[in-house]
């Protein structure tokens, strides 16, 4: 079993990795960080009263010391490699704990926003730009680290959308436009998060920061790497408008695209989401969800209650595909933001490393 | 004081007429009318247990006895004027009893959607079209009514962004391309309406018809009256999506758009909507909001919770005006659909209609 | 494996059952029963647009064919026993039809309440009064049953507080009051059930006949058997009221009771609660939780959301254990109302019944 | 005009009570204090982004500078009178602060818990005790203060059941046991309050200090003054167990009384309550419901979202009477929590005591 440790591990994103992990058959859980002031009880301790997942705690995870966060040294020797999900506010303080971490021998998944645009960190989607890895190779020369690397995740707001836009670039249908409105869970924003009082018979129609990173991210993921260079290449041209509502869990994204050229039919796009499988899939990582995209006949649908469970929460779901006067077409996506949208997400970003050789 | 009936008076549109109109300068609720089984007893026993609004039955209507809406003379007799909130499933019954009304010698101010597309039937939005009441001339001539006639209100998923956009567009800065996500409250689908299995944690991306309705109605009542017909000579294209969420009031709406020509910076278009007048507004009609479209500087709003009550539920609400990377411009629009997009709104309509001469 | 047929298939409960029966060790399902209207199609085709699941319809279920729930003959012929989960308004009529079927030789397990204070007929709970199957035998008797029966399980909101206090009672102390106030989840009303309006930004404190199942069925449940007759020897008074709040699944109950004669203290109560087990633990059923009694120490445990899922959804949470000003103590109970309340608890009692040798 | 401070105005309760002194018969708001960081600028600045209310923030307050509440000097010399919503959680900070405000000459009206159990400070809730004013003569005599004293509003938790309980009292039929279950606004936590996480598909069985509250402050209210001293004479015992639920406004609660000695009929009770008036209703107090108590016949009230809003907030909506296993008789009650339960509590308070003299 590969030693796992999670830094940032008393939070809302900790919580769910932890929960994730739970008899995984390649990562067991040996380390888990927190804050200084976390630090030094048990991990059941730490979070009494704040467990917010519906499984309960892990006994052998339960019983672990929380290591402080700085304690570098001691995070190295007790795990092969950690699962950031620092929640600091100061962005510069994650990203030097992060390359501190590195710096030590560790790999680095992270599901924080610190080094999205670090110029040699690759952003992965699996699905989609599982071979950004190499960068790895880049990494590690210019910072002369042997072992660690640092890999990030994208935000959890892309996540329904773009894969099924890849599935159609892919196919050969180059997606040039895409206006996208969300309506995303209040899980996102983590624990306390936001007040009851403006979910209860409300919305609120913006997320800090949230529509430029649905506007920006795609295109580092969608890029090529070129010289040990991230090019972003593709031409696609992205708005978004987020809102935040009433839901626990599951991203909901309405959908207009337009193709540059060649323009599928209806029944080819739902075709080629339904038949879409890519390298998590051919792996058979474990976290990998079997059917990638999944496409709902009916009219109402994915809906966050019933479908943001798909797949163990890994799946993308789309649905209502139809013409749009003003672009090519309408769709609605949805995705488990705290599953696929950050703790899953991950996990199978470090079963992919594993795979190819990066973590050992 | 002018005598009003309400046809379709227990639903929801029905009971948020007779709360409105309670105190009203010009108009007195003088008959109730309903389907033959509410029919007989007195307005407060119809309502008993399904009564909805937070104010209660006022008093004099609570006494009135409820007539059969088919019962077409006795409504005829004890009214000058109607509101028809008829919620009947079957469009065409609500068409004919609102030309039986209406040819007994009733003005006939609907809110339903049965006569929206019928060629001499006004879709009043007094803001923008409120000249477009010449076509009650035709209508009479053609149908034979002297004193009766039919216009109706426009769907409520259109109010939170056309009278904005009408605003740009008599600035001379015409709009031509429209893309609007909206997120619409419950009281919407009436009452039972929406389950609450779909609403509590959830939201669901369709609403029968909505689309249609929002991509269409905007023309016709944007259009221009030539030769007796309506001429959708405007080049706008919209394309929608509608979601509901558990919001009991308020549709708010996320909308990008796109000038044809001649397009202004974001200072200007704020300008225009805070200076924006209408006939309403010059004609001082009692329903009429002061200010018909509020600018919110404020980051997260217009909110439902918040916003829909502005005006006592008339004005339209706007915010968030940034630009697009897509269209021009996006911004968030909300108004109150039971007020505005509803009951207010044909009250509205029916005063334009006294001060016009249409109503005795 | 023993053929199970569901009949109210389509029904909210039907498709919990159909849900929890996959992957049964002992029970497959061969037959869906329903009404006429959504009978003689595929079992998937008749729920289209309806399944409320987060689950997906089980592959082979959703091939069944639909039968005509009043098409006795096909199924008695295509299974063993039956779950009835019928929803018919007409008390008289669900009785009529679980009569025929165990009257064509099913055993029938309903969650409704049509028989419940059928003299001869068991209302199980198999923690409490597992050895009240025996009244079977009678009721065979005396209808000239050969195979078929009839047992039903009793109310979901007596699920959160009954088998804590009967743990009480086994330990030797007799409670004698109980005064209960219940925060019920919308599912329990079925779908479309509750509207939306009413769930809002809002609670209704009435549920129609719910306060008197909550305070007279737990008297049947904890009697005895004496010739052939139920009993109500037990001297407990109890007095309910009942809120319909906007959860998706799981009841509250706010609990206070009092004993007759010996007290317990506070740690004797926690200690007999956390060691409680029963004939379900003993028999090891599939459906069994392990734990059957969970109680929590947190102040403000247990909540829906955080504990309806425990022991998959069949145990009982408790918390707040705390003297009572009234009575003797207060705790808050907590059970989730389709699986433990309705069709888990279902599939509890036919488990227990294959034990005893009733099913075959 | 009297001249109103209102010490912790940025606040919840702070702002409702300055949009409900909003074109007050007798107060004009002069002095808006708060904390340090918000002192200095414009009351409008200082709650942009952070206004709650529905109401626009009225125009001569949002003018006002705020002033430190600390400088008690200032606020001495800019009104006559102050309502105290301070929020510090150090409760011998208020403590202090209200009284260096009164030793300032100034009449305190505190809708805050610090001063409650003060031995020389009435609880006060004008239907109930008027005369429990008297106490002022006493406390100045004590502390040697001339102008100012100290008065308080009892917890919002008890609003809905204390006078309704109260008029059968007076109507001679005595209440000695009262258990009663509270289901809980958001509102009653401020903001940010409680999180969203918590109140989406959920409730929470428990509110930090409510019980307590609720189960003692009637007993001061209910007492009698002898010798300058409250003695609680009044034989009831309360056992209450306080929820939080995800309603906006309102506070329902399941009560269960009994009576000591003689036992008035359901017909009996209902009447009380409907002719229930007392000292604010003969005072005509402008914040006084001119119905103090309403009884309302459905089955299915009272409801928050239908009923908190009656008579401008200030009245006690009940319903659901029916006879008790356990006591004698069970019902619903239900009251605005922001608005009878706080500032519209401690206007009424004000109203009071300018009647009697103490402020001038």
């Amino acid at each position: 079993m590969i030693r796992v440790g999670i830094v940032g591990a008393t939070g809302m994103v900790g919580q769910r990795y932890i929960t994730l992990l739970e008899g995984h058959p390649w990562f067991t859980v040996t380390c888990v960080a927190a804050s200084a002031q976390s630090a030094g009880v048990s991990y059941a301790e730490s979070v009494k009263g704040r467990w917010h997942m519906s499984e309960p705690i892990p006994k052998n995870v339960g019983k672990l010391k929380v290591v402080d966060a700085m304690n570098i040294d001691e995070i190295a020797r007790s795990c092969d490699f950690v699962f950031s999900a620092v929640e600091m506010p100061d962005k510069e303080k994650v990203k030097q704990l992060e390359e501190s971490l590195a710096a030590a021998g560790l790999p680095v998944i992270s599901s924080g926003s610190a080094h999205r645009w670090t110029e040699d960190v690759p952003m992965l989607l699996p699905e989609i730009n599982s071979d950004h890895t190499k960068m790895i190779d880049a990494q590690r020369k210019k910072r002369g680290w042997k072992k660690g690397f640092i890999v990030v995740k994208p935000n959890c707001s892309i996540q329904s959308f773009l894969t099924p836009i890849y599935a159609l670039q892919q196919a050969g249908y180059e997606v040039d436009r895409l206006s996208v409105v969300t309506m995303q869970a209040i899980s996102g924003a983590g624990y306390p998060g936001v007040p009851s009082l403006d979910m209860v018979d409300n919305i609120v129609p913006f997320i800090g920061g949230e529509e430029e990173k649905t506007e920006t991210e795609p295109l580092k993921i969608l890029s090529e790497i070129k010289k040990e260079k991230f090019v972003l290449t593709n031409n696609l041209t992205i708005t978004a408008a987020c809102n935040r509502v009433p839901v626990s869990d599951g991203h909901t994204a309405c959908v207009s695209i337009s193709f540059k050229k060649k323009k599928p039919t209806k029944e080819q796009i739902i075709s080629i989401w339904k038949s879409f499988s890519s390298v998590p899939q051919k792996l058979k990582l474990p976290m990998a969800p079997k059917q990638a995209i999944i496409y709902l006949e009916e009219d109402n649908r994915p809906q966050p209650k019933k479908d943001r469970g798909s797949e163990h929460g890994m799946a993308i779901s789309v649905g209502r595909l139809r013409e749009c006067n003003l672009l090519d077409f309408k769709f609605v996506g949805l995705s488990h933001n705290t599953i696929r949208g950050a703790a899953g997400g991950g996990i199978l970003n470090a079963e992919l490393l594993v795979k190819q050789g990066y973590i050992k």
